[in-house]
């Protein structure tokens, strides 16, 4: 796995899995995701662009560089078959 | 396949694919996405708490149903392997 496991993972795999496949309704699949889109989208969590609580919080703890490396781990998870 | 297609799927077809794999760097793939997730991000469009114009333009001209429509045919698509 060319992609390292970021050390903060653990923020984000309560909601949506270590491998990116979430468990609750509502919260989305980021398995595969394009890249761009995951940054994309966490900009817009971090801006407020997306005014959504619990991801402000868990963006706003973050570095960018943590960031890039979460979206990274999460592009690269194979989707559920 | 238990989900009909939907007749507005050309609407997103045209960048996330009918088999909801995006063909273009920054657009989501849709493809097995929850649900949930789809609905909450559709509206969010529509009601521009999300500022993306191309999908407020998008979204605006479909209904309700339409968009759920469109929410179920992506969420059953078979992520790529």
């Amino acid at each position: 796995d060319e992609v390292p496991r970021p050390a903060r993972l653990g923020l984000c795999a309560s909601c949506h899995g270590e491998d990116g496949r979430s468990t609750q309704s509502g919260t989305p699949h980021l398995a595969g995701q394009d890249l761009e889109y995951l940054k994309t989208a966490l900009a817009a969590y971090r801006s407020g662009q997306r005014d959504v609580a619990v991801m402000r919080a868990a963006v706003g703890a973050l570095t960018p560089s943590e960031l890039d490396a979460l979206a990274a781990w999460y592009a690269a998870r194979p989707p559920r078959p």
